[in-house]
Formats: structure tokens, sequence, C-alpha cells
């Protein structure tokens, strides 16, 4: 009976242990799961912390038992110390500190990724009990509720603007904490135009945040009074003081364990895999936040998000039992619910498309999300990118208010980008109409009609 | 200089003169329009009688100034009655009476679509004084709201359950009236399949609207206590009184002027066009609901839509000019609201489908708008049609409430037909995630796997 062990229990190593046993019930499948948490929704932390998903139990994916009952078996508590590539053996440590080996036939690693200090000074000394926090783990979410019920703090530092900073801003402010969020480049979201960005952050200044773009946190300290973060803002020294901390300036690959087993690192120094997910070790896969990203417009890249781990996990789990599936691709598709803004993107923006070889232009517009005649019509603020050369789609980026279908409107551009189509057959789409949900040239063909007047050489013909 | 004449001051014709405009400055552009009510938004009359839009003049897509800014010349209360096509002279008859001829370059014919009678005596005969309405036009608009305004009717039959019919047995619930919707179909909704027009049925029963199926109505009657409406359901007579009757029993195409013109007719006996929308008659052009419909998965269809019609009558515009724009074809996506239920399709369903040379199968599914931890979710009903022999996507169905973002999800279907992917590969897709408004796995993409567990042949590959 083939034996496939996993390490991970996230979203790539679980879904790699769900396709496994979905392909074939006999397949024996261990995860080894290095917390008591597995499946959790990471991405739903936030909303934990905002008091809209309660108990904190309701975060699984899938329970204990709806693990089990697909027959894998999870080993918590248990950590991966060491892969005997040759022997086909992964060494353990349980939470009582004992070792041991677990033997396979074929491995999956997702191990993920872990936050980023950024360089700052005081993040790897200060913890929790200082109330510094990094938010990444069920460990991490249980030492934050701990601290916001055992010492009530009345204002937070985040330091850092991009998806999880702002999710975590909005959670502060619902608990009616008076939240300070320090960025480093000249916008909130950086994955964002700054055109749009600056929407996003209007809407968290509008629900009392005091955002300081510019700002380059080099040291967090604890003194008597609080925790003090100091930097530079344009060159000025600046200083801000809070009771909390919170500190989400990005991810590294979780490599160490592939890395000391013999594997290659590729972009953004994470694991290199192909595109089976295969790590190039015999017999080991690997798939989530610690591998490089297979872009269709990008070729490798290092993008960690919850959605590709799902598609990689899938696809090691189905190999590992001998299969060839392959991954089509991420396009980097994002989005975040800011209060009451949506802000999504996928594909790539100038600068990107730039560095890729590509030539080219963005044009925004903006248009209603339906019929202005029907109540509640709302613009929709559209980013769109495309190669002036070939006319091809290579991008859009959009900012919504709540209830205008922003979030599916972005996968229509999502869609059109995996399908390779030009701005201009976006245009073409079939999209659907009815005046209180749409217009009869969808907000999205707006957006690329627009770009297609700006890029394309427009003359009567005759 | 260029002088193009248009026929029709609905979505066609109004698409195709801004086209002309905006390509070519100097193009001379005549529209004549059969009322005084050009660039009105058709689809967004029933929004009227709910009341969610006042005044009826808020209904135009453009105002007559807006229009006449662009520097189209607008000939209104004229009606069409004869096209010269070998001396490109259209005659005309304006409000008074008065005979002309408008020369012309190049012509483009959007005469649209008529309401159908389907057979019923008394539709004929009877009208809105006697309190038996059509909804196709401004001056049925008007012709209804005296009627409503002035005789305050308290029940209403509707016969027919289509877009219109739904969207006005809303307006007339929304107004207190005791509504009875006869379809003749066993489910409303006949463009979905009735697992999912069900859903569609038992919103309107929830908000009061007496749904008679498999009704065929025979006759509209006027007596001195109202209308009665006659017919059989399930073979026996039956019989239905109400103040007020609206017929919303389907369209046909207007082809009169273009028929004896020379043009030949198609699919659904509307006017046969060329991708390019040339009749075939030299120096004429027609488009919108008077044509037929290029379909990407049926070839040559008839398929009479407001969104269709804006992008045949924008190609027409172009080619006028002397341009070669084709139309890249439909592929069927609708969408309505009924009370606070989204119902919408793309592509087509089983019997459409074998009817056009494919092998399909449909699998229906149920998945989340988005994670459940996040108050609100809701349940969206997917019906996903595929090509058991190729795996191709041919078809989606779905409903869900308003609020799901089921119209925008129905979307990525549409441009996923359009670009000929298969089931499998919208699974494949990077749609956009975040626990407020998706899942990992987007609700699309449950709808598509669980196709493909269905119908792909799945075991451990090794």
């Amino acid at each position: 009976m083939t034996h496939i062990a996993v390490i991970g229990g996230s979203d790539a190593g679980i879904s790699a242990a769900l396709r496994a046993r979905e392909l074939d019930p006999d397949v024996e499948v261990t995860v080894v799961v290095a917390d008591a948490y597995p499946n959790y929704s990471i991405c739903g932390i936030p909303y934990y912390f905002t008091g809209e998903v309660a108990p904190w139990q309701a975060l699984a994916h899938r329970t204990h038992a709806d693990l089990e009952a697909t027959g894998m078996q999870l080993r918590l508590n248990t950590l991966a110390t060491g892969i005997d590539v040759s022997g086909r053996r992964l060494a353990v440590r349980d939470g009582s500190g004992a070792e041991s080996t677990i033997p396979y036939d074929e491995l999956v690693v997702g191990t993920g990724a872990l936050p980023s200090h950024a360089g700052i000074t005081g993040l790897d000394a200060l913890g929790p009990d200082d109330g510094v926090h990094v938010i990444h783990s069920m460990g991490d979410t249980f030492a934050l509720d701990r601290h916001l019920t055992e010492r009530n703090p009345g204002s937070a530092i985040i330091i850092g603007a991009g998806y999880v900073g702002l999710e975590m801003a909005e959670a502060f402010a619902a608990r009616g904490m008076r939240v300070t969020q320090l960025q480093r480049g000249p916008e909130v979201l950086s994955t964002l135009d700054a055109e749009l960005a600056g929407l996003v952050r209007r809407e968290l200044e509008e629900h009392g945040v005091i955002v300081r773009t510019r700002t380059l946190v080099s040291r967090v300290e604890k003194t008597p009074t609080g925790l003090v973060v100091t930097g530079t803002r344009d060159g000025s020294p600046v200083s801000h003081e809070a009771d909390l901390v919170l500190a989400v300036v990005g991810v590294r690959p979780n490599t160490s364990l592939l890395e000391a087993a013999g594997a290659m690192l590729g972009a953004g120094r994470a694991v290199a895999v192909d595109e089976q997910m295969r790590t190039g070790l015999p017999h080991v896969f690997a798939a989530g936040d610690g591998v490089v990203t297979h872009h269709r417009l990008l070729g490798t890249s290092y993008l960690p998000l919850g959605t590709t781990s799902h598609k990689q996990g899938r696809i090691a789990g189905e190999n590992a039992l001998g299969g060839t599936a392959r991954f089509a691709g991420s396009v980097g598709t994002q989005v975040v619910k800011v209060f009451d803004l949506v802000a999504a993107r996928t594909g790539l923006r100038d600068q990107d498309a730039a560095l890729a070889g590509y030539a080219p232009a963005t044009v925004q517009s903006t248009a209603d999300d339906h019929k202005r005649y029907y109540p509640g019509a709302q613009p929709i603020t559209f980013r769109v990118t495309g190669d002036t050369a070939t006319g091809r789609l290579l991008g859009a980026q959009l900012v919504g208010r709540l209830g205008t279908e922003t979030a599916k409107r972005v996968d229509t551009f999502a869609t059109a980008l995996h399908a390779g189509l030009t701005v201009a057959q976006v245009s073409d789409l079939d999209l659907s109409y009815t005046p209180p949900l749409g217009s009869p040239w969808d907000a999205v063909q707006i957006a690329t009609q627009t770009w297609s007047r700006t890029h394309t050489l427009i003359g009567a013909p005759a």
C-alpha cells in the first residue's frame, strides 16, 4: 500500500492529502502538523478580531473529525525535523520532545511561509507578552486574543499596510482602538497603483485609522509607558507610541527543511518546483507558500496566496499518486475588503509588465456598477493594463464599494488573462446585464473600451 | 461628406450612430426614430413601475441633448416606410403625415422586434383602453402608467413568465396588486432548467404572486366585471379574471421594411446578416432585435437581447464607415432579478447542446457565495453543462440571492465560454478570494469540480 507523508496542515498540505484520498481510497496518508490546528482559514483570522466570526473554531475549513473521516492520519503538534531523501524517511519530534521517523513512499512538503521582520530591530526579541504581535498562525491568534481580552489596549500601531495589515486595522478600529498604520511606501496596499490605493487610504482615514505612509520603521522598543516604534519619514526621525504593536510586513518562504534535504531555491528564495510540484528530489513534492509560483504572464515568480496553495497542493497530491497534473498558473488575482470598500487586482501593473518585457500602458476609468437610474448605483474605478504592441490584456485593478460585485468583476479579467485575450476581446464578451446589476456594456467593458480608445489608432477606416 | 441614415432609436440604432460619430466627426448621421423617445432603456421600464425609477425621463441612457451633442441628427416621430436600395433613398412619413425621402450613402436598420401575440384571441383587438397591455415601448409605458394611476386596478393577470413578465410581477406586487402569472410551460422562466426555475417560482409565491404553470392561454375577453383570460391547464379549461391584463409572451423580429427591400430572412425569421452586420443588400446594414444572432456555440441563431443589440449596432456603425469589424458572437448570457433572487444563465443547456451536436451533460451543485464562517453566506445553486466528449464548457445556470455576486459570477462562465475553455480549465482559473466575498475555490469552481468528478474518469493513475 502506498504511503504518502505530508508536512503541513495548512492549505497546501491538506489539499494534497484530500486529493490523494479522493483519488485513491486505499492510499495511506499521514499529515504532520506542527500545531494542533490543521486546515484553519488563516485568511479568516482578522474577522475573528472584528467579532464577526465566533468562536475561533469556526475558522476551521474542516474539523479534525471531518479530516479524519476522509481517512487521512493527522500527527498534531509534531515538527518535521529532517528528510532522508534516499531512505524515504521523515524525522519528526512530537509535543513531548520524542523523536521518531516516518517512512514514506512519496512526500509532499507544505511548510508555508514565516512572518518577515523586515530588518526591524526589536521584533525578534519582543513577543506577545511584551505586546508585540505577528498574525500568522492560530497560536499568534490566541496570543493576540489574550492580550486584547486581558489588557484591553486602547491603541495599536500596525507596521505594514498590506492585505492583513488593512484587515487588522479594521478589526482594531471595530473594537474601538485608536489605530496608527505605518507604511513604508508612498501609499497603503502597495500591490495597487497609488491612484487606487489612495481610495483605500481615504476609506481607512474615514473610519478613524491614522495612516502614515513613507514611514520606514527601524525599531520597536518597550518602555515603561508603552511600546515605542521609531523610524524615519521622508528622512526625518519619527516616533509613535501605543499599547500594542502588530507587525505585518510580509512573509518569507519557510524552506529550511527542503534546503537541508538538498532542494534548489528559485524566485523569491522559495523552493523551486516544476508545474507538477516536483522539487527535483526523488519522491519529494512541495506546494504552497514555501515554493515558487508559476505565473501565466511572468513565468516563475513568488506570490504566496491561499488560492494558489490550494491548487498547488491538489496537484501535488494527485502527482504523489503517480499522476501528471500540472498547475495551470497564477495570474496574481487578489482581493481585499477594507471597511466598505473592495480592492482587487489581477495580472500585471505597468512596472511588473515592463520588467517582464511587455510594452504596457495603463488607463484609468470609472463606471457605475449598474444603471444609474436604478437606486444604489456606485462607481467602480478601474485601471486596465494592456500591451501596446499586441493589444493583449495584461492586468486590471478595481476599487469599488461593497455590493458592487467588484470581487467577481475582477474574475472576468482573471479569466480573460488566463485565456490570453486582448483588451478589445474583453469588450466583445457577452457579459450579463439587468439594470439593477449591470449595464448593457458592463463596467468592465467601459474600462476596456476606454483603454482601447486611448491605445489603438481610431479613425474612420474609409 | 458621407451620410449615414439609421432607422431606429433604440439600442442598435443609437449604438451605430454613436460609433460612426465617434470614429469620424465629419460623417453626417441621421437617425429616424418612430416615436419621441430615442435611446430609452426598455429593460428599465419594470423599475419605473416598481417606483424605484422616477421620473420616467431617468430611463433615457442619454438625453435628447446628449445625443445631439454628439453631432447626430434625430428625426423623431418619423416612420421609415420604404428603402430604395438602388437609389439609396429612404422613404419616411413624419408625425403630420407628410412623406419625404432621405438620401443616404450607407443605411443601418435597427427596427427591433414587436410583441408577439402567441396566437391568443383578443390581444389584437383589445388595447390599453380596455385594460390590456403590452410593454415594449415608452408609449406602452405611458398607457400602462395612465391605467394604473387613473383606474387603480387591484388585480392583474400577466400572461407569460419570462424576464419581463417576472419583473412586471414584482412591479405590480410592489404596488399592492394581486398578481396572477400564467405560464405555458411546466415552470416559470423557461430559459432555465426547471430545477432552478422552481427556485424562482418559489420566490414569486413567497411574495404573493399566484403562479399557474402549464396554462395555455387561448383568449382574452372584456366583460362587464373585468377582463377574463381563458385557456387550458393540463387539458382542462381554466378561466382567470382581473382588472388588468399584461401580455408578455415573447417578441418577433420586425423585418417588414427590410423584407420589402429584398433582404433574406434567417434563423427565427429574423433578417440574415453576416458578422459584419451586412444584409447582403448593397450599403444596407442591420443590427439588433430584428436580425439573426451569431452565437459562438450555435452558429447562427435568434436571441434578441439588449447587450447584443449594443454590440451589433456598434459594429454596423463602424462598418458603415468602411470598417471591417466583426461581431464576436453571443454566448447567450442573461440575468434577471426577481424580488431578492438573481437568476442567470450563459451558453447552452442540455437540450440546446444536444441539438447542436454536442454530447452534453449537466450537473447541479450548490456552493456558498463566501466562507460560511463570515456572516451572511448564502448558497448559490449551479447547473454546469459540459461536453462529455471533449470536456468543453457548454453552459452554466446560476440562482442565488441578491448580494451573492451571482450576476458577475455568470460572467466568469461567459468569459470561459467565449475563450472555449473546458470545464476543468474553469477549475484552474485564478479567481479572487477573500473570506467575506469568496472561497479559496470559488463557488464557480466548486460547481465545475462537481461536474468533473461526475464526468471524467477518476482513479489513482498509479
